[in-house]
């Protein structure tokens, strides 16, 4: 069975697992009040030329949303975010759970939040009967593969300053996007525009964890209770120091996503030489081509994949590749899928 | 430097991290659904004797206690606890965090709750101005090492049925409980007294990682949904199987249980032969020796441990052991200490 | 000025004054337990048919809204709504800080939820990834004046039933709806298709209040602690009973609402005649007329309105009416108004 | 049947209820945003020597406390209060419910909070693993009728600010303590100690209401948006002006309260004469005498009151009285008491 489905369904990556092991035993302060996850959060704030930034390291990506969201915003507070967003259709209303409203506005099929979506919630919320917006929720990559450009990332920014609006980039996917073909994003351009993002581990090479940098000082204080409140705290939290180390210090992090999307790219190019539509195309590591209904059949036996979205006769289906994905699967699978010309 | 702070302060049984390994690349579905734990779920209802129950697992404690809570009860209902149990005093206020106010009791220096800890609270939360008690939390062992006897589980769960309480138990050192010299409880004991329960992985050779078991059918619905909604739900689910099947499998947890014991029960012996007093004599793997303060600075010389209370001119001080703690540890610990005869 | 902004710019009928005038002094128990509450509940579950009922009385109508949504769902639970729903719209967020999600659907202009609006909502919500639709929250009349007939309540409680929902119906307005032209609903009807639904009190001739009837036992237990928790319980509870046995002995409470729809009518119609467009035509207290954007200014001199949406060149305004509404005033406002033929 | 069991047991008093009257039907803005409110919001400025504090009027004391403390700490930020504290022990967990863990602390049998209650508190809490104290919670009267002196208020304050708590003051009964005999705070004092505090409406002469004074500018913006979202807004706002108008306008409101508190100084020497110990003996209009058991049989056909403290053969009960208590209702409740001499 030719693995598509999703990115993290495989373990880590072996220089991550290699890490891990060569440090198991040897004993380490708990709750990430180690030395490995000091140094990892030094070589982050280099990496993103942002020596004031917090880097606090959390498990998974719908805790590192709801968590950074509830100890940003006041109970009044609200986030806008694509109707797309992961914290909208995927986390089990994880942050109205922390007592916060989603702005969910419509996005277009890249996923992309701009100020043109931003500014009619603004508007309408200045009625004070109504939740306030003070916080933009994008990912980059979008749910749909889609990468913000700087140009775009500028332009949220001055919104955002512009109506006192937090900007919040969750990077679950963050390796994918910064290495796509079609990205002129950095990460200092990141600790510049947002107040704070992060970059994901979960989905690229790591066993999990995700590396929250928040940018702005006065979002800083205290988010350590927060996180322990939230069980965002491993106790044995080098362990996540240790994996991002592992990612960050030579590049492998880079690599492993630069590898995902060239299989990505692969396939799509080969699907749509076979006569596949694409629901939308992407440079990142995931691709929605469109099949017939009647394929999805035998698609079940050939591989794994995920059914985006029901287009009547046809219907949109998801493919992501990973770290681990050959090129010897892409190539089986191609071979697999009948032409449509 | 001799650790002795904790029992999270090493990675995971080398038996653990070679299963891990192992099956890294393999390929599994995401969030739990995958043959391992599913596999470990059945596992543990067979050793708990316990068909009918549902096995949830979580990464974390704290986020364990406050998933299941926030799961198990309604809005108005409230938590009675130890005053030093784990959710009152090391967790943030994650349970309140979570809507629910916790009825702390003046536990003994052993930290269990009884029965008549219990009564005056429900007596006095007739009145529906005040919340409602709804569930007993225990720990087992306690947060100062303690053990419940069948006896005392047997008395907590006649009297939390008397008052339509659910009786849950925070396993987080469940193997050390189990496993010490004074104790008669077991897995069944628990599927058949407490509503849900869970065996601690973190403290006891997992990376991270706990299985909540979950007895009480009418307690099961949905309980997915919650976990996501908390950030319970690891993407790469299966690490949490994978790690428990190892240590259930052929019995791994309670060995490492029981070594962690063997050693603490060794260093307390010694100390108490060198004339320490202790705070609580314990059969698990913390221990409280008393010391004079002027000890201190030496000790932070040769080991870490955890001030447990100030007493004055004495302090009261915690090891613990673990898994990964020798006997040469011990016996180091043990000559580096002065007589206080 | 005359007065058509809103229905809860005066106090209350004088009738329900001297009743408050009438008991003042004379000494009743706190926190709704006293015999004026207790008499009203059972004339309300009389009306109702109902003897099963529940009767709580509240003091206002975001109050009882999230205050049942909160008593009456799981965390992991949420909310269907039209978006113009007033918990969508015009709470500050009040149920989200409660924990839970709403999933507003796009209504029509009527403002009415139909079984077609949520039925996808269900079916996309298989996915325990998200949240789960647990209620249906609709206004009687609707947030523009709409009005449910008897089919379309059978047909929401026949959806609901299907599919574990509970049905909850705002009735701020109730009394306007229930005595509209087009109404076919009785008390009884709502009793026994709703889980639980409120006879508004605020809107209709009373100081303050809300009386709340839940319907279903299963949602009964405990709801006077939640009540307490929210702030939903008055010290001086007999005001609510008092004021409600006032409107409703005699019938006061359907005289007051037909009188308020009779002056919309009126206006509507006047409106229309001076020939007005309408947004949407109603027959209860609110009516939407459009007019030109330069019609504002002048209007600003001669009445209270509410701006209800932009069309560009034009505008629809909401003219409300209530118990105080005089015919004198109304023909003022449409003599006052230029004709648009 | 004398009713001494609170003060809560009859309407306004009636020049209160004459202003309502007076103003039932001239029509006004809603949610506060009416004349009355500003009108009366200057005159508590003025009375607290604060022009720069915000005034907000709530309907019960309840509400204005979860509301208040909601919107004034973050989510990993506790609350420290008496053990006795209203908000510990009669108010279903309110403040829990919006996330808020408390640190009650053991009052002395005056029911007030010291600085040597705090500080064990806030040292403990340095602990990151814990929630972070950041208010403290006094009432003023207290439960048990305790008057605070400007010395303790002063030192309080000191406390508060060393240690980056805000202080809030529950002022249900401020009336009542402002105007007992050994009281030497004024409401500029608590302007100046407190961040935020109030006084009670609804246990001094009006219908309901508390008016909430933010002292503090920076807790000042967006609380008309939390108060929405709390339930807390009035629809018909103005009736909460217009009834402490009529309370502080000419200062009915201390009359009211001095009234109240000497008829409880009558029955307190009354009691004495007779032989009755007291729990605690007060100032205020609230009063603790200890009878015997078997006495309660009698009293509960001679008066209300309320069971305090079982002590065994004796009891603690309370006896509350009001503005609207007389000195016959008094001599006739002493005249049935039999000595105890």
């Amino acid at each position: 069975m030719l693995q598509f489905r999703n990115d993290y369904s495989v373990g880590a990556h072996p220089d991550v697992l290699a890490a891990l092991a060569a440090t198991n035993l040897e004993g380490n302060a708990g709750y990430g009040a180690d030395g490995y996850c000091a140094r990892c959060a030094d070589l982050i704030r280099a990496l993103c030329a942002a020596p004031q930034a917090d880097v606090q390291f959390c498990v998974g990506g719908t805790q590192t949303n709801f968590t950074a969201i509830a100890a940003f915003l006041r109970p009044w507070e609200g986030v806008i975010c694509a109707d797309t967003g992961h914290i909208n259709g995927h986390e089990a209303g994880a942050v109205e759970a922390t007592g916060h409203k989603l702005f969910p506005v419509r996005a277009d099929l890249d996923g992309k939040v701009t100020p043109a979506m931003i500014e009619p919630v603004v508007a309408r919320c200045v009625d004070p009967h109504l939740v306030k917006p003070a916080l933009v929720y994008l990912s980059d990559a979008t749910e749909t593969g889609g990468v913000y450009t700087l140009a775009e990332l500028e332009a949220l920014s001055v919104c955002c300053k512009a109506h006192g609006l937090l900007l919040f980039l969750d990077g679950a996917r963050l390796g994918a996007a910064l290495t796509a073909a079609d990205n002129d994003v950095t990460l200092p351009d990141l600790a510049r525009l947002c107040d704070a993002f992060y970059l994901g581990g979960t989905k690229n090479g790591a066993l999990m964890g995700e590396a929250l940098v928040i940018c702005t000082p006065a979002l800083q204080p205290d988010f350590f209770r927060v996180k322990k409140q939230r069980g965002a705290v491993l106790a044995k939290g080098w362990l996540l120091g240790v994996q991002f180390l592992a990612l960050l210090e030579r590049g492998l992090y880079w690599d492993l996503a630069r590898h995902a999307n060239a299989q990505a790219a692969r396939l799509q190019a080969g699907l749509t030489a076979k006569g596949y539509g694409l629901l939308v195309p992407t440079t990142t590591n995931q691709i929605f081509p469109i099949v017939p209904r009647a394929l999805l059949e035998e698609l079940d036996r050939v591989c794994t994949y995920e059914v985006w979205e029901d287009l009547g006769e046809r219907v949109a289906i998801r493919f992501v590749t990973s770290f681990a994905t050959t090129q010897a699967e892409v190539d089986a699978l191609l071979a697999a899928l009948p032409d449509q010309r």
